[in-house]
């Protein structure tokens, strides 16, 4: 079974390719370019690389939110495009478990994952690894970082902080609890980790037709919050 | 300043851009092709990738073995003749530290790097993380399996296995030591593990011209040891 794992939903980009549970391909790009340009070329060189092409894809995984709405947006199209023509099963992964698979985990491990979410805020959600699965601590949810002290209050074991978020995260929790950023290497989520997070809900039934993908912004985009505030002032008027 | 990194020691090849010790890009690539096709196309790719060219390289990372000597001698001539124009400085980095470098593990963790040495034999180093250094418990070797359990003997913290070897040597040791396999995106070793590997020999002045590169072959090529029972026969008969 080949899964074809897409990461776009932070800073840095990435495809992965898994045969069952095998990775056979992963690339993770942070250049700063925008995944408009540089993600379609990533699953060019992933095809060409294993040596397969889009009809032989059994399952589409893809980071679906939160984080960048643009980001997700090209992701959830490339998946769209890719999956429509031959009605291939598709995943939508939480970005943020997405992002916390995407680093190895020693048994019992907590993970912290946090995207930028402009405004002082952030999206996050924490992790434990137990035997051979991720148990999720909290809905994905989005507010500021000092929300997350209350969250993990008395955890005594290490948080392995990830994602573009990891930084306020770690700047906001490291006097309170005892946080480790997780070096760059593994910081900011692999496309693995999103193809491993579509191989679970694959296997739970979760897989659906690309037509219902849809991604979870977990707010309203800035041009939307514009236009309700817009409407309230007319009202006002 | 920009690290290339190159990995082709083991079953796996990948390519990796470090900026500093920000990851850029990493390529990884498990798919039975022999190194000698896949290698360079990953190398174009990730400069591709990040809009670079080999004259903007100021440091040359490759596994130099142990490993697979076809796989070793690939990287090597790759790292050459991207270095020998440009006299860009290269470092040869152990492949099993390279390995070790590529998993993200928590402060204190072991683990054991194990390639595939033939002959019922496998090459291995093990290593300990304290803070952010590596340290090194023994030097690269080579032997059966069944000599680890005496090395890593009274240990008592989980001891991670990697590297293609990895397997072999995890079914000595399961009974006998708190060892775990590592699953597979990290299993295999990561081309930014050779890069970081290499960033860490540059710091400490141990980079050197491309035209000193040996491989660390740490034992004879099949070829050679024939030739050897060759002579010896000769002599006796």
């Amino acid at each position: 079974m080949i899964t074809l794992g897409l990461d776009s939903c932070g800073r840095a980009a990435g495809a992965a390719i898994l045969q069952d549970d095998r990775l056979l391909y992963e690339s993770y790009l942070d250049n700063g370019l925008t995944h408009s340009e540089t993600l379609l070329p990533m699953v060019e060189a992933a095809f060409a690389a294993c040596g397969i092409s889009a009809a032989q894809l059994d399952l589409i995984g893809v980071g679906a939110g939160p984080g960048s709405f643009t980001g997700l947006r090209i992701g959830m199209a490339l998946a769209k495009g890719l999956a429509l023509p031959r009605a291939v099963p598709c995943a939508a992964v939480s970005s943020l478990e997405g992002i916390a698979r995407g680093i190895f985990l020693p048994e019992g491990a907590l993970v912290l994952a946090a995207e930028d979410a402009r405004r002082g805020e952030v999206y996050y959600a924490a992790f434990r690894r137990q035997g051979q699965t991720l148990l999720r601590l909290c809905p994905d949810s989005v507010g500021r970082p000092a929300a997350l002290a209350e969250l993990l209050a008395g955890e005594e074991k290490t948080i392995f902080v990830v994602g573009d978020g990891a930084q306020v995260c770690y700047n906001e929790l490291e006097d309170k609890l005892p946080v480790e950023l997780a070096p760059s290497p593994w910081r900011l989520g692999r496309a693995a980790g999103v193809a491993l997070g579509a191989r679970v809900i694959w296997s739970q039934g979760g897989a659906q037709d690309a037509s219902a993908l849809r991604p979870a912004y977990h707010r309203l985009s800035q041009a939307q919050r514009e236009r309700q505030e817009k409407l309230k002032e007319a009202k006002h008027q």
